[in-house]
C-alpha cells in the first residue's frame, strides 16, 4: 500500500505510452516546455495550424451570430443524436454536394467532435487484430497514434517531394495485401503544403480500386488553396472507389476551438453500407463524444451564409504568408524546400545539420530553437521524416517575418565555421 | 469484389457490437422505431434525462450569456490545451472546492466533452489485459459499453432496494482481487434516484481503502436533491481513499448538449499521481475529442454568476415531478416502486410481468408501450436489471401526468383477467 493505494493498483497502460509518444501535442508540450520566458522575445507558434489566435484572421461574423442565434432559440441544449441533428447533417451534405457530380443525402454525414474524432472513429472502428491501414509519409500522426492506441497494423508509403509531395502509388500496391482495409490522404496536404490534381487523384483512386479498399481522404484544409492546383473532393471519384471524407468547419472557418467535424460517405454503389463500415460508424458513435448540439445548431447558418469576400481574404493572406515563408527559409543555408506550399497551413523543408555546429538532429534543433529564439517549429520526426521541419506559415505577416528572421539567427549562432 | 472493394475489406469489430449492444442509446433508438407515429399522440420522453426541451426546465439566462460573451470576445475560437484553459480549470476547481474540506487545485481539473466522455476517458486508461472494475447493478451501462470496447473485465456489486438503494458493501470486498483498480459509485444515482448518506459515503471510503483501491464517484447529478438526505460529495473521503470525481453542466444547468464536463482528482496524498494515473489521464487527453474552448471560456461565468434562485426552482419541479411520478405509478397494479426517489431525474420500478396477458418481459413492455402509446420508457435490463424499468420524471409536470395516465391504460388494456 502506498497513501491508500496499493502498488499493483494500475501497472499503465503500454498501448495509451506508446500512443501519446507519437503525438503532435506531447511534442509541441516538450517545446513548449523549453521556451526561454524571456519576455523581450514573445513566443511565436509556427508548430501548429491555428491561426485564430491572429485578429487578421478573426472569423466571419456569419459565423459568430450563427452561435449566439443557436444559444438564444434555447433549441440546442439538448442532447443530439449520436450521428448529430438532421439539419446539421442535411446542410452539411448540400455544401459538400456542390463540388462532386452527385447528390450526398444527410445519411451520408456523420457529425464528430472535429477531424481529429473523425480519425478516432473511424480508427476505432477498422481497428481488428489481423486489419491493417496503409498511411502517407510523412503524414499526421493522429492516425499513428490512434491505430498504435488500437493495435491497429500500420503501413507508410512515401509522398515524394520531387513530385510535387504525390503518393508513390507502387509503394501503395506494393504494401497492400488481402489485409489492408483502407489508404488514407490528406489533401491539400499536412504537412506538406501539397495539392493534389484531378489527374493523381484519378490514379489514386484506381489503384484503391485494384487493391480492393477504400479511400479515406482527409480534407480537413479544403478550399485551403492558392497555387496553380484548385481543390478536388477525392468524393468525385466515389464510383470509382468508396470514399469515406473527413472535414470540418475548424480550417476553412478559422473555427479549430468550436470542434465541429464530420465523416461523409461518399459512395454512391453503396459498397460501404454493404460491407457494414457505415454501421460499425453508426455503432461507434453510440458509445462515443459527441460534438455540442448548440454548435450543430449554427451549422446550416455558417455553411450557407458564409460570403466568399471572407473566402478569399483568409485565402490572400495565407498565400502571401506562404510566400514570405519560402522566400526567408531560402535565405537559410541549412533548410531546403523542395516544393513550394499550394494549400493547407504548412511547408516541409529538409534540415541540413551538417552545416551546424552543435545540432544533432531535428528534435535538437526545434529544442534549441524554442530555448534561444522563443520560436516553436515543429521536428520532422513528429510527422515521420527524420531531419526536416514542419512550418505553419498561418500566421499574422509581421509575426511570421519575425519568427523567420530569428530561425535566421539561430542558423547564424549556430553554423558550422568553415 | 463487391461494387470495388474486396469481400474481406471489412469483418466487423466485435468488441464494439458488444459494446453498442448494452448502450441506452442502442435500446432508445430500438425503441424510437417503434412509436406508433400517431399524430394525436405525441411520444413521451420518460426514456433519458434531458429536461432542456421543456420551457420550464430551460436554463439561466446568465448561461446562455456567458456563451455570447464568449462568442463575440473571439478569444475561445482557438484549439484548447488537451487537459483544457486555465479558467475554466480553475473556475471548476473553485466550485467543487466549495463542498469539501480541502482546496482543489486547477491541476486536479482535467475537461472533457461531457461526463459520458469521462467514462471513456477513465475506461480506456484503466483497461490492461488483467484488470478489473467494480460498478453497480443497476448502473450506468455507458461504464460497461466502454469496458467491454476496452476489453476491461466488469465485475458488479449490487445496490439494495430495500436499504434505499445503497452498496452492498460486502459484496464489494468479496468481488475485488489483486487485479481490481476501482470502483464506481454513481450518487445522486442513477438509475435509481437514490441519495447517499455521509455515513454510507464513509462506508464506501473505508472499504476501497481496506482493499487498496479507488474510487470512481459518478457526480453529474450533483445537487440534485430533493429528500432528506442533502448531497455530499465523495471528493470529502479524499483523505481515506482517492476519489476521481466525474461531473459536468448538463444536469444542474440543464445544458447536456452543450458537452462540458470534468475529471477530477480530489487526491490530498497525492496517490494518485504517484501511481500514475493521473499522467496516464493527461496522455489520453493528448489523443482524444476535447470539449470546444468557446464552452470552456463560458465557464467562469457561469459557475460564479448562477443566482440561487434558478437552481431552486429546478430542484422543486423536480421535486414535485418526483412526488407525481411516484403516486401515479403506486396507482398501476404491476409496478412497484420499493424507494421513492430523492435525487437525479430517475426511479427504478419493478415490473410484474405475471399481472400481464401477453407481456414477455421488460423489454416487450417497453416495445409495445412506445408502439401503443407512444411513451418511452428504459427496460431495466439496459441498466442491469431485468423486468425492472428506469422512469424519468424530469419533465414538464402536465406532460409527465399525461405520459403515466397512458401507462395506467397500457396495463388496463393488458391486464391478466381473474
Amino acid at each position: 500500500m502506498e497513501n491508500g493505494l496499493k502498488k499493483s493498483v494500475f501497472k499503465g497502460n503500454k498501448a495509451l505510452e506508446a500512443a501519446d509518444a507519437i503525438s503532435i501535442r506531447g511534442v509541441l508540450n516538450m517545446l513548449n516546455d523549453n521556451l526561454s520566458g524571456d519576455d523581450n522575445k514573445p513566443s511565436i507558434p509556427l508548430g501548429h495550424g491555428d491561426p485564430s489566435v491572429f485578429p487578421c484572421f478573426r472569423t466571419t461574423a456569419i459565423a459568430e451570430d450563427a452561435i449566439v442565434d443557436a444559444v438564444r432559440s434555447a433549441e440546442f441544449n439538448c442532447y443530439s443524436p449520436p450521428i448529430g441533428i438532421l439539419p446539421a447533417r442535411r446542410a452539411i451534405a448540400a455544401y459538400l454536394s456542390q463540388d462532386i457530380s452527385y447528390q450526398l443525402s444527410p445519411d451520408d454525414v456523420y457529425l464528430t467532435v472535429g477531424c481529429n474524432n473523425s480519425i478516432e472513429v473511424i480508427i476505432s472502428v477498422l481497428a481488428s487484430p489481423s486489419a491493417n491501414i496503409l498511411l502517407p509519409r510523412p503524414g499526421y500522426p493522429m492516425y499513428e497514434s490512434r491505430a498504435a492506441f488500437s493495435n491497429l497494423e500500420v503501413r507508410h508509403f512515401d509522398l515524394v517531394p520531387e513530385k510535387g509531395w504525390q503518393v508513390d502509388l507502387d509503394s501503395v500496391e506494393a504494401l497492400a495485401d488481402e489485409n489492408t482495409v483502407a489508404m488514407v490522404i490528406v489533401n491539400p496536404g499536412n504537412p506538406c503544403g501539397s495539392v493534389f490534381t484531378y489527374q493523381h487523384l484519378k490514379k489514386v483512386a484506381e489503384t484503391a480500386k485494384k487493391l480492393g479498399i477504400f479511400v479515406i481522404a482527409d480534407e480537413v484544409y479544403d478550399h485551403l488553396t492558392f497555387g496553380s492546383n484548385p481543390f478536388v473532393p477525392m468524393g468525385k471519384f466515389g464510383s470509382i472507389v468508396p470514399v469515406l471524407t473527413l472535414g470540418s468547419i475548424s480550417k476553412r472557418w478559422i473555427v479549430p476551438g468550436w470542434r465541429l467535424g464530420w465523416i461523409v460517405t461518399c459512395d454512391p454503389t453503396g459498397s460501404l453500407k454493404k460491407s457494414r463500415i457505415a454501421e460499425s460508424i453508426r455503432r461507434y458513435l453510440n458509445i462515443s463524444a459527441d460534438p455540442p448540439t448548440l454548435i450543430q445548431g449554427a451549422i446550416p447558418q455558417i455553411l450557407e451564409k458564409t460570403k466568399d469576400d471572407f473566402f478569399v481574404k483568409i485565402i490572400k493572406i495565407c498565400s502571401q504568408a506562404a510566400d514570405i515563408c519560402y522566400d526567408r527559409l531560402k535565405e537559410i543555408p541549412c533548410i531546403t524546400c523542395p516544393h513550394k506550399p499550394e494549400g493547407s497551413m504548412f511547408v516541409m523543408v529538409k534540415l541540413n545539420v551538417s552545416l551546424l555546429e552543435d545540432i544533432d538532429d531535428d528534435i535538437d534543433f526545434c529544442l534549441k530553437l524554442a530555448r534561444e529564439e522563443s520560436v516553436i517549429v515543429l521536428p520532422g520526426v513528429a510527422v515521420g521524416l527524420k531531419n526536416w521541419l514542419r512550418v505553419t506559415f498561418a500566421v499574422e505577416p509581421s509575426t511570421l517575418e519575425e519568427g523567420l528572421g530569428r530561425i535566421k539567427t539561430f542558423y547564424n549562432r549556430h553554423m558550422k565555421q568553415q
